[in-house]
C-alpha cells in the first residue's frame, strides 16, 4: 500500500509539469496565480519547468502611460497571429499591490484575443516588497516558454527601476513615445535611451512627429554609433496603432534585430540570455533572503517594539539593522526551504 | 601623544555631525554624495544624525511625466518661503543608473531658487540594484531633517513601486494629474487612490478638467467615507502652477492634512511616522544583506560560472539560490559593517 500512495503521490506531483510543457492553458494559468501568491509550491515546479525554457523569443514593450502600449500589444498579437505563431503575453503592472487588481483598460483591450487559443494573456502583480515583481515577471515568462510559445510579448509601464530592468532583459526591447512629450523626452534621454532596441512613435497623426523623431535621432547620433561600427543602431519607427499603421514595419525592425542577436553569437542572443538568467538568480536571492529574515523576525514579535524605539529615537536603522543580522542570519543559514 | 592623535580623530570624525546639525550645505551635500555613492563611512554619520531627525514636516509629490510637478515643487518652495520656512527639496529619478546624472528639466525650473540659502534641492540618484532608490531617499530626508529644514518636498517621477513607496512614507502625499488623461486615471485608480491625501489637477485651463475632477470625486465617493466618520476625504485642488493660481488653497489644505494627523495623535502623525521608520528599517536591512552576499559572491568568482549553467540550463535560480545560501550565509553571519 505504501508504494501505491507514493507512486499516485509522484504522478499528482508531476502532473502540473507535464500538462505545461504540453502548453495546457489552466495548469499554466493556475501556476502563475500560485507565483503571484508566492505559493511554495511553485518553486518546485519552476525549477522542473527551467530545463525545458529559453527557447520563446522575447520582446519587452515599455513607454509612459498613455502612450498607447495596449493597442500596440494588441496589433502586435495580431500581426504574429497571422504569421501562425503562438504568443505568451504579461502586462506588468507595479501599482496592483495597492488595488488587487490590474488595469481595467489594459485588458479590455486585448480581449478580442481571448478566445483565441494560441495567445495567452496574463497581467503581473506582486505581493509584498521582496523586490518580488520582476521575479515573478522572469517566473512567469519561463511558465509561458515552456508552455511552447514561440512569442513572450511583456509590457511594463512607467519609468521605474523595477520596470525598466524587466525590458531590458528582453531579446528586444521597444520604447513607446507619443508626439509631443515635451520634457518627457528628457526623462527617456536620461533613463532608456541606452536599452532601446527600437524606438515607436505612436499616434503618429499627432501635431509634432517630426520634431520627436528628430530629437530622437539626435540623440542617436550623440550617444550611438553607426551600423557600419557593428554596433546596432535603434530604429525610429512611426506607429499609429489603432489604425494599424506602421505595425508591418515594427515586425520587419524586430525581425532585423532578432537577427542581428543572431549574427553576434556570443555578444548578441547569449548576452541577452545571460542578463536574465543573472537578473533571474539575484531576484531569486533577494527575495528567499529577505523572505526568511522577515520570518524570522516576526517570529520573534518584536518588530513593532523597534519601530517605537526608532521612532522614539531610542535608536537608529543602521545599529538595528546589525543587531536584527547578528541573532536572525544564523538561522538562516540552517534555511532549507527558504519560502 | 597617541591620546591627541586620538582626540584629533574623534573631532574630525563629529565635525561633519556638528556642521550638518548647524545646518551646514557643504556638509549636508557631501553627505548626501557619499549616500548616493553608497560610502561605509555615511552610515556612522547618518547613526549620529538619527536622534535629531523627526522635526521636519514631508511632503510627498508624484504623479506621471508631464503633469507638471517640478512646476508645482517651484511655486511651493516660493509659497514656503513668502512664509519664511526653510525647505529641503529631493527630485527622486530612478532612471539615473543608466546615465549617472538627473533629469535635467527639473533642475533648470527649480534654479531661481538656486542662490537661497533657505532651500536646499537635490536629486537622488541610486547606484546599483539592492532597492537603494528609498533607502538613499529615507536617508537624504534624513539628513535635510538633522539640518533643521522646516519641510522636506520629495518628488518622485511615476509609478513604479519604489517611487509609490516613497510618497506614502510622507506625512503629506499629494498625487497630481491633469485634465483629459483618459486610461491614466485607470492607473490611479487601480494603484494611488488609496495612498492619495490630496489630488492637485494641475493645467486647469486645459479642456476636460470637470471630467477629471467629477472621475476623481466619483473615485473618492466609492472608496473613501466622509469626513463626518472621522477618516480624511481627499480633497481636490485645480492649479495652473505655471501661472501660480490655486498654490495658496493647495497650502491651505495641506495645512488642513497637517492639523487632522495632529488631532488625530497616534492613528494620525505618530503612524506615518512609524510606517517611514519600519520602510527605512526594511530597505537598510535588505541593502545590508544584498550587498553582503554579493560581495560574497563575487570574492568565490564563480557568479560567471553559474550564469552559464544557467544558460546551458545545467541548473536553474531556485537550486543555485539554496547552494548559494548554504555556503555565504554563515559567513555573512559573522558581519560586523555589512556595507
Amino acid at each position: 500500500m505504501p508504494s501505491l500512495s507514493a507512486a499516485f503521490f509522484e504522478t499528482t506531483m508531476t502532473d502540473p509539469v507535464q500538462k505545461i510543457l504540453e502548453g495546457d492553458v489552466r495548469a499554466g494559468a493556475r501556476l502563475m496565480r500560485d507565483i503571484d501568491d508566492g505559493i511554495p509550491s511553485s518553486r518546485d515546479i519552476l525549477k522542473a519547468l527551467y530545463p525545458h525554457t529559453g527557447n520563446a523569443y522575447i520582446i519587452g514593450i515599455s513607454g509612459f502611460p498613455g502612450v498607447g502600449k495596449s493597442t500596440l500589444v494588441d496589433q502586435l498579437i495580431h500581426a504574429y497571429r497571422a504569421e501562425g505563431k503562438t504568443l505568451g503575453v504579461l502586462a506588468v503592472d507595479p501599482t496592483s499591490p495597492f488595488s488587487g487588481g490590474a488595469i481595467l483598460g489594459d485588458r479590455v483591450r486585448m480581449q478580442r484575443h481571448g478566445t483565441d487559443p494560441g495567445v495567452f494573456i496574463r497581467s503581473v502583480a506582486t505581493r509584498g516588497h521582496f523586490g518580488g515583481l520582476s521575479r515573478s515577471t522572469y517566473s512567469m515568462i519561463d511558465v509561458l516558454d515552456a508552455m511552447g510559445k514561440d512569442i513572450i510579448l511583456v509590457e511594463t509601464v512607467g519609468v521605474g527601476q523595477d520596470e525598466v530592468d524587466i525590458v531590458t532583459t528582453a531579446h528586444t526591447t521597444i520604447i513607446t513615445v507619443i508626439p509631443g512629450m515635451g520634457d518627457d523626452i528628457q526623462a527617456i534621454k536620461a533613463g532608456i535611451l541606452e536599452v532601446a532596441d527600437i524606438f515607436v512613435v505612436n499616434k503618429a497623426d499627432r501635431e509634432g512627429l517630426k520634431k520627436t523623431v528628430n530629437e530622437l535621432q539626435a540623440m542617436l547620433d550623440m550617444h550611438d554609433g553607426t551600423e557600419s561600427d557593428g554596433r546596432w543602431r535603434p530604429p525610429i519607427v512611426a506607429t499609429e496603432a489603432l489604425r494599424n499603421v506602421g505595425i508591418p514595419e515594427l515586425l520587419s525592425r524586430i525581425s532585423a534585430h532578432k537577427s542581428f542577436l543572431l549574427s553576434r553569437g556570443r555578444a548578441g542572443l547569449t548576452e541577452r540570455m545571460r542578463k536574465k538568467a543573472l537578473r533571474e538568480l539575484m531576484d531569486t536571492l533577494k527575495e528567499t533572503v529577505f523572505a526568511g529574515l522577515m520570518d524570522a523576525l516576526k517570529a520573534t514579535d518584536a518588530l513593532d517594539a523597534m519601530v517605537d524605539d526608532l521612532v522614539d529615537k531610542q535608536t537608529d536603522p543602521f545599529t538595528l539593522c546589525d543587531e536584527i543580522l547578528k541573532t536572525t542570519l544564523p538561522k538562516l543559514a540552517n534555511l532549507q526551504k527558504p519560502l
